[in-house]
């Protein structure tokens, strides 16, 4: 029997949930220098995109749409920053990141460049509630 | 009339071309630190991921994985980055990158960590073969 899936505890320690798509658990990293979606397909043992079903790749394409729609509008950002890296946390996730021309690394990648800075609790709140009502998810 | 499609400048400039998919232009970047295919739909003004018709998305998407399962058999790599970035160079492009245990920048991403290599020829040319037979295209 499969084992579940459950969320790799490196990702629930540097993000927030926003709740779940069909496919994906939607979190907020902790970093308020650019605000970020992270989506992970709630599936066991997954590393590599190319791993996903055909059919679930196209799901999880569109909960990438539909995530980078909901973050744009939210933030009113200049560029999306879309990646599946995964070096460091093997289990499958895509960041989709809002950038700004004023951000902290702009146009560069965001890693590496700046430290983490933590999110005022009001801004962050607003945030997820818009991001939530965008993204037609409860509370997470 | 919308102008035809022409390859960004500066895509042309970091890399060599591997040959045509269906909707991507697919190219192999200059840094034998991590070997690279960027795909690049073959469609005027395009800037973001969503602004691509959804039809067009799921062709990319496939293309992608098509890109991805080659570049990983040619290379026999440890791991697959996927990214479309595009702050500095705005065609929309798609990074496929293989990483290694070993590689310059390993475990981070690969933006910034260490200046561009150059492919030895024969590698290069031998790698250009691998992926277009895998790719199933013709020389670029």
């Amino acid at each position: 029997m499969e084992s579940p899936w459950s969320l790799d505890p490196q990702l629930a320690a540097d993000t927030v949930p926003v709740g779940d798509l069909a496919l994906s658990r939607v979190l907020l990293a902790n970093d308020a220098n650019y605000p970020c979606l992270i989506l992970v397909p709630r599936r066991p043992a997954l590393t590599e995109f190319i791993d996903l079903e055909e059919n679930e790749q196209m799901q999880l394409l569109a909960e990438i749409d539909t995530a980078a729609r909901a973050l744009k509008a939210a933030t009113q950002c200049d560029k999306l920053n879309i990646a599946a890296l995964g070096n460091q946390v093997a289990q499958l996730h895509v960041h989709v990141i809002a950038r700004f021309r004023n951000d902290a690394a702009w146009p560069k990648p965001i890693w590496g460049v700046a430290p983490a800075r933590a999110y005022d609790g009001a801004a962050r709140d607003a945030l997820l509630t818009a991001l939530r009502q965008k993204l037609k998810i409860g509370g997470g």
